[in-house]
């Protein structure tokens, strides 16, 4: 269950609101646009299903799934798994590779470790690209092959790992060509909008989440949208389109830490989709910024409250974490100050602290809406993924962008390649 | 080592520049800001190394530190140990408790694992609160209390915690009472600007950081630009405050996954600080943003490039990481085309893409200034914190306001002290 209310006056003419459904209809009806239709294709999950659950090696011997990835490859998944991370009680873990940062790959590896975690015996590697030639991805896949003493035509490899990437990538026909397990992200899906494909659910799976869960929550958030019940969200976009001189900037106000990576989730979303030439040729855009509560209520807040007007701010709060640990009623000498939360829960704390922090923001007109959801389950993910895919749809319409391509992405790899001599 | 070169055309009045300079000192001389002089404050090295070095405790038994403490009173430390933890020899793990989240806390304690790692016979606590009465802070501290039965007056309590907080502050007042272990905070210190204070030092020194190293950077820097050697600071801080209506965001880009916790205190730093109400009764500030390369190559890149020019950008780089990890060259059937970087360091393909990134924005008139370090070491960690808080005092001077206060997260305390009925 989520719900959102709005604290700022936003009203939409009823025909700019119609011609928004009309227009995300109209992306998925065409299927220019894929992610609508990620949480009914029954055929990938059976898919991933029949993999994970028939796989002696999955079932007995791994503790540890790699995912080699980097942005849209691995930003989702790992927004999901620290959101939920909790509730699992399967005892897998998950690691991202994404960074070419020596230092980094060493540290989450345990590489110098006697102990060393990540062992050729225990772990699952998954490689993920949607183009199939990332880089930073093929990278670090040759250092694990290596590292591990892979072969591609080994059977350990066979058992041992998977590829995530376009149908006719070049990492696609490698592994046809080797008969590695492949999984395909649809055409019509882009990288940041992937969560939903095999690139999130496959990891996920195995790690020891509901997906069905997952997946039925994002349809929920899907057909109330596309059955036209959801006019505010319309109408969030379009204030935020219509003001983006005003407010250039759209905080995510998280309060809880299993939100972080959720966090870093939306700013890549938002940024990519967002940050365009439009269709007269004008640059826009609109600046993502995320935050945790209650720790940025120690900083960033003052700016927030102070500065100058020109940010919009989601408040994310979660109703009941499901946790009753409580503040001790304990009076310690000189800090009776602080007594009046003993015997509360942490919970109720953290969340009085965030509707303060609310009121507080409303108080100094800042134009806050607030995203409740009722508890951290894989349901309330899906929608949120759901709920952030569509609010980026949404605003790349009212901007009058190609929402889903990054042109400008592309302009630092040629002058890399250039560097290395390789164009 | 660290240089900075500037990709932008900024020029300031010899006026200005010498009113920036004195305005600092002016700041430093008079005692009213007293973070210039922590690099000098060979007392509190001395108490520290004594106390440490004296403690039996820490010496044979300890194998955690957890750290108790929200926005300045953690996010410090925290920077410098997730930028240096790779070099460390000592196998000290450091935890922190800052958000009142009880999924969190109890995830960060591993509370309920067989396993748990932080128990009672080899853990070191250490709480801060500039004031003495921060509520997470207390309520967390409550909570180990209780969890891990400490009385405030028995022997182990003593042995196995310390408390930072003002002099005269409730929780000094308790320490004093029962004997507890206690190191101040000068008055003139603010929370964000205290990593140099024992609020850093304590716990970096117990991790085995080299805390000498750490403040000789610092001081270089300071010297640096007391000796009016460092225009190009001013000249920057100038440029932001002057185009704060056309370049509203400051981007630390930094390329290694090492510097997330420092991005997070350089948030935390620069949006407090700058985000008031000015002498005049405006609102200024400027809003700081935080990305990793590569990562955000894959995303974020592409607001900056092809968005709005709302932005300046400074990229942070690390020379050498002082690691030879090599992408093997393999060459793969099918992925011929990432063949490039085959036989190359990892740090140079990184540091490659830093470049790219570099240029690419440089094309598209993004003001850009590079700050590179040699390492990563105590002695850079130490001079970027300095760095980044001089130029955080210099902006505060450009923009007419109080750097150092912050009314605005006061408003959501009293808010919330009504909730609970406590005023």
């Amino acid at each position: 269950m989520v719900s959102n209310e709005f604290y700022f006056d936003a009203r939409g003419e009823k025909e700019r609101i119609k011609r928004a459904y009309e227009a995300l209809k109209e992306e998925r009806e065409s299927k220019r646009v894929g992610y609508y239709n990620l949480p009914d294709d029954r055929e990938m999950v059976q898919k991933i299903k029949d993999f994970c659950d028939n796989s002696e090696f999955i079932q007995n011997e791994m503790q540890n799934i790699v995912v080699v990835g980097i942005g849209g490859s691995s930003l989702g998944t790992k927004a999901i798994h620290s959101m939920l991370l909790h509730r699992r009680d399967k005892r897998i873990n998950l690691f991202f590779l994404e960074n070419p940062d020596p230092v980094d790959i060493e540290k989450i590896l345990n590489r110098k470790s006697k102990t060393r975690r990540v062992k050729r015996y225990n772990t699952f590697f998954i490689m993920i690209s949607k183009s199939g030639t990332t880089i930073e991805t093929t990278s670090i896949g040759k250092f694990l092959m290596q590292e591990y003493d892979f072969k591609l035509d080994s059977w350990a490899f066979k058992d041992q790992s998977a590829i995530i990437t376009d149908e006719g990538s070049p990492l696609d026909k490698l592994a046809n060509e080797y008969g590695l397990n492949v999984f395909h992200i649809p055409h019509n899906v882009g990288g940041r909008f992937s969560v939903l494909s095999a690139v999130g659910l496959l990891p996920l799976y195995m790690a020891g989440y509901d997906i069905e869960a997952l997946l039925e929550g994002a349809r929920a958030m899907r057909d109330d949208f596309f059955e036209r019940k959801m006019d505010d969200l319309v109408v969030k976009a379009m204030f935020y389109v219509d003001n983006k001189d005003r407010y250039p900037m759209n905080v995510l106000f998280s309060y809880a830490s299993e939100f972080k990576h959720f966090n870093e989730w939306y700013v890549q979303l938002w940024a990519e989709s967002l940050g365009k030439i439009d269709k007269d040729g004008n640059r826009v855009g609109l600046t993502p910024i995320h935050l945790i509560g209650a720790i940025d209520q120690h900083s960033f807040l003052q700016l927030i409250v102070q500065g100058p007007l020109n940010k919009t701010v989601t408040v994310l709060k979660v109703k009941d974490f499901e946790n009753d640990m409580i503040i001790p009623d304990i009076s310690i000498p000189y800090l009776e100050k602080t007594n009046f939360v003993n015997a509360k829960e942490f919970q109720e704390l953290l969340n009085a602290e965030c509707d303060a922090t609310v009121q507080s923001m409303i108080d100094q007109n800042v134009p806050v809406d607030l995203l409740e959801v009722d508890r951290l389950n894989e349901y309330n993910a899906g929608y949120l993924v759901m709920y952030f895919e569509i609010l980026t749809s949404l605003a790349g319409f009212f901007l009058n962008i190609n929402t889903y391509d990054q042109p400008g992405v592309e302009f630092g790899k040629k002058i890399l390649r250039k560097r290395f001599g390789a164009e």
